[in-house]
This record gives structure tokens, sequence and C-alpha cells, in this order.
């Protein structure tokens, strides 16, 4: 514990200062109190002592008819769910000391308001301020392209914020015509269509949307029969990889040649034969189980659009048949 | 089309330099050239104009016995496999006006050896380098606790480099007992367990993780039987939602009091006629699944380790039995 002093101006919220002190500063004594000023002395732990000597007065509304202490303006925003606030990002003071000094009285406003995680989305065009809010004690969260969104825990303890969003999904797709034939795509080896989903975008759109820009063939979802997760992969995050099975609704191979080699049917004979797959066990592992599926011999998910009342989302259910 | 001129000291990189422009930039013009100095007229895309008059003397080396050009220092990094440059974030100048100088100057340096993408991870020490990065024309790519990366992208035409991470991915546990009892935990409603699962966690350990957490039954895990993706769910992002099925192991329910209001072993029956489920289509699914699961009228996917020769990962593919 370190001791910290200060003398305020009193006001009319003085009271209520005194009183609802935030989590981790210990009232200790009143030193001098007249009618217009107080000396106070505080205990609080080592690491809130600066952050409180430079932020205390700003909790104080000024006494309106000798107002001794200007108030910055706090930063707009509104509560969530979870005892947090989100900042307003259209509300951020524009210059860096007006910037500094509303973050540091909101922080401390709401810590005496016992709040607990702060979300700070700070836009491309504002980017001056990042430096900023990272030297208030926030730290990044997640970014994309035209903002970074920044967070800042109040109560002690470890952050329970949500992590940030740590998964690329993609597809891999196993189209097959009725003489075994797949679509395959090549850059420097024959494969089958890979590729990772848009932003919003469902698994089983992806996986045609990217048949048809590797191969040019138009197909139909059937069903999902394998996935596989990874980690560390690129930015050393996770990587889930869905197999989707296909129909060929049409047969014309057609290529953007920017993008691809070139393309065309082989037979799934030749296709596993490639030296590339072989002792490859994942691969193998599933071009058997593609191959059980076209002969209706294993059976994968299907995707079932479903309203939850509970969080009011029309979203896609996948799963197997109930025997 | 725009104009710039620009005078330009010789040296011994000159030839190299007024044959090697890069893409964008066409020569036009020798005005004048002695000896040691060179007037020359480019016409150039007016979007690039700016830069190239700022940066173009950096690709110069200096003529050792009389230098009239300082080089500044170029960022040290690597090349990927994807024709692009990951800046080494450990080499960044620490003052603004030496990163200003050489971000410049790389970026004219890569874009003249026809580099694509362009990826600079900035610290959380090192965040006074973020606005700069942004004004050279960086844009936020993603973020993690301790640093953001931004990117560059050289060529004309759409970005081409991957999307962030972009989903979060959340278990929901059911695990049955001989009783038809569900370990369930209360905040507000009766649920199953769910959550997030942790960075690098799988999702059959993330599923006996919560379990533990939020009803303190030990369990073991039996098979995934759906899963749900819904978009725009938190920061826009999307969410996907494993529904596992688990064995318990042990019968005491212990919790964690600041986590959780309370659990217990709830009858299933007592569980589905929460009004709180009540019409809700996605829940009744998902709990029709689950009571199938467990009458074996239904196969879900269990996991499988394997080692994938091709990228030399170990991980975990999910998958049905082949008949």
């Amino acid at each position: 514990m370190a001791v910290a002093m200060i003398s305020i101006s009193l006001t009319q919220d003085y009271c209520s200062f005194k009183w609802g002190l935030p989590n981790g500063f210990l009232r200790k004594q009143i030193l001098t109190e007249t009618s217009t000023t107080a000396k106070l002395k505080f205990s609080c732990p080592p690491t809130l002592e600066a952050s409180f000597k430079k932020t205390a007065i700003y909790v104080l509304s000024p006494n309106k008819s000798s107002p001794s202490v200007m108030m910055p303006e706090l930063l707009d925003g509104w509560n969530d769910e979870y005892g947090g606030v989100i900042i307003n990002p259209e509300s951020l003071p524009m210059s860096a000391n007006a910037f500094a000094s509303a973050v540091q009285a909101s922080l401390f406003n709401w810590k005496m308001k016992g709040k607990k995680g702060v979300w700070l989305k700070i836009l491309k065009e504002q980017a001056d301020l990042v430096p900023i809010a990272i030297q208030e004690g926030f730290n990044f969260h997640h970014a994309q392209p035209g903002y970074v969104m920044l967070t800042y825990w109040i109560p002690s303890g470890p952050c329970m914020l949500p992590d940030s969003p740590s998964h690329h999904i993609g597809i891999g797709a196993f189209v097959i015509n009725d003489k075994r034939e797949c679509p395959c795509s090549c850059s420097g080896v024959w494969k089958l269509p890979t590729g990772y989903i848009n932003k919003s975008e469902d698994i089983f759109s992806g996986a045609i949307r990217e048949v048809k820009e590797e191969t040019g063939i138009e197909t139909t979802f059937l069903k999902m029969v394998a996935f596989r997760h990874a980690h560390k992969v690129a930015f050393e995050q996770s990587d889930l990889l869905f197999v989707c099975m296909l129909k060929p609704l049409s047969s014309e191979i057609i290529i953007d040649e920017k993008e691809i080699q070139s393309a065309k049917w082989m037979a799934l004979d030749e296709f596993i034969e490639q030296p590339y797959y072989e002792d490859d066990h994942l691969s193998n592992k599933i071009i058997d189980i593609c191959i059980a599926a076209h002969e209706d011999n294993y059976s994968g998910f299907t995707g079932h659009q479903l309203n939850s009342k509970l969080d009011g989302r029309l979203s896609y259910l996948y799963c197997n048949h109930v025997n």
C-alpha cells in the first residue's frame, strides 16, 4: 500500500466522493476541512496512486458559485450488458490533450461506478489517438481494416473480456461426377478446390463459390463430411477447414488465369495416386471419407436454417439426420 | 497520368534506376545529364506522384567518393511465400522521423522489386508508430493484446491479403447421467454449460473445461453432434457453436460463486419444459438431437488426431465413422 495526499476543492459532490471511493482506494484521514477546501490522505495500492493523483479532482463537479476546478469532458458511451462501457467512437475529442484528459476523467468516473470492461474503437482517421489510449492503460483487442478496438479492464484480477476472433474458416470441396472424376485445380500440384470463406458467408455458400472460382463448375451443396481443427496457423491463430461434398451442375471448366494455372476434371484414382498425397494420413482419411460418402456409406451434416427466439437470429444448424 | 520532374545525383546505381523503374512509373525523358547529376521527367499515375517525389532519391546508393544523398535505413524484414514482405517487428526505428523515412524508402524499394503485401506488426510499447504507419498508407489488419498488425498492398487492384480471423468458436455441452439428468448452471435461466474455447484449445477440451468450470462435473468427450453458424454477432464477426455430448465421470456439483449463481443436476424433462425454450426452434432441434444421440439413434463426429505431411501439422479431424 502507498499513501497519496491530495488537496481538493469542496463541491456539492464532495460527500459522495468521500464515501463513494472506487475499489482499491481506502480513505484514511481527512487532514483539514474548511467550507471550501479539504486535504485528504488516502492509502491505495502503488499501482493506482499515479492515476489517482492525476484524476481525483476530475470526479468532483465544480461548485457552480465558485468554480475552482475545470471539469474535462467525459467520453460519451453506453453501458453493455456485462457491466462494461462502450465508448461512442464518433464522440472522441480530436485533440490529443482533450482526448487524454477525457480518457483519464472517464476511467476514474467508471471506476467509481464499479464498471468493468471499457471498449474503445478508434477509426483509421483518428489513429493519432492510439498511442494516447495505450499510454492511459488500454490494450489492443482486435482490428479490421478501418479501425482498431482497444480495451481497458477496470476491476482488479484477470481480464474477463472475451478474446478477439481467433479462427479463420476454410472449406475444401469434393465434387464428383458419374465418371468418378473431380474438378481439380493446379498451382504446382493438382488439388481439390479450397479457400477461406468471406466475411459473413455461410460454409456451404463458400464451398460453392470456391469451386466456381477455381474451376468454373456450378455446384449444389450436398453435405459437410468432416472438418479439421488446426492451431498456430496464420498469425498464431487457429483454422477450421470444412470438407464439403457438392454435386456438379455443369461440366465446362473455366478458369481465371491470373488466379489459377489450370483446372481439369481428374479421375479420382489418378488424383489419389499423386505422390504428393502418399503417406499423408490426413489427406488419405479425408479422401476415404469422401469416397464413402459418395457411395452412401457415410453420413455427414446438412445445413438447416433455423430461427432462435433466444437471440432473435436466423442461422444455420449443421447436423446429421435422426435415425 | 501526371508528370513528375525530379533532379537526382548520379551514382553507381543510376543505370539500374533508369531502367529498373517500378510498375506504374513510365520514364519519359532525360532532360539534362552530366557526369554527376541528371534531371529526369517521368509520367506516373497521380496517386503515386507524391510518394515518388518523396522517395525516389532513396533508392539510389550514394556515390562513395562524393555522397550527395543520405540513404535512410531500410526496414529489416523477410519475404513471405506469397510475394510479400514481413517486417521484423524488433528492428523498427524508435524515433518517429527515422521510422517515417524508413517506411517511405522501404515501400519504394519493395514497389521496385514488385513485392505485393507488406505486414507490419507494431507492439504495444511502440504504439507511437501506429499513426505514422497509417499516414504512410498502412491499414489495420488484426490485433491481439500486446500488438496490432497493419498491412500495405502494393499492386494496383484489390487487396488479395487474407482477412483477419473472423470467428469466435463456442461450445455447448450436453452431459447426461443414467437418471436422464443433465448438469445445468443458472444465471437467470437454467442452461447447459456453454462458453468460448481458449486460444489454441481443442473443441473437445473446451467442452470438458466449460462443464468443469460451470458445474464442477468431470467429463469425457463422446461426440460433436451439431453446430450452429451465426453471423454479425460480437463486433460484427461470426460465431460457430459446437454442441458436444460428454459422459459424466463425477457427480458432485461444485461452483465458483463469483462466476455462476448456482448449478444442479436437472431432470431432462424439467429442463425442456422451461418456458424460455418453448417455441425456440433452434434449441428444440438441438435438444432433440442430443436425446437421439443419447439413445443411440444419431451419429455425430468424433475427433481423430492425425498428422499431415503436407503442412507438417498434428491436428484433429472431426468425422463420422465409415459404415
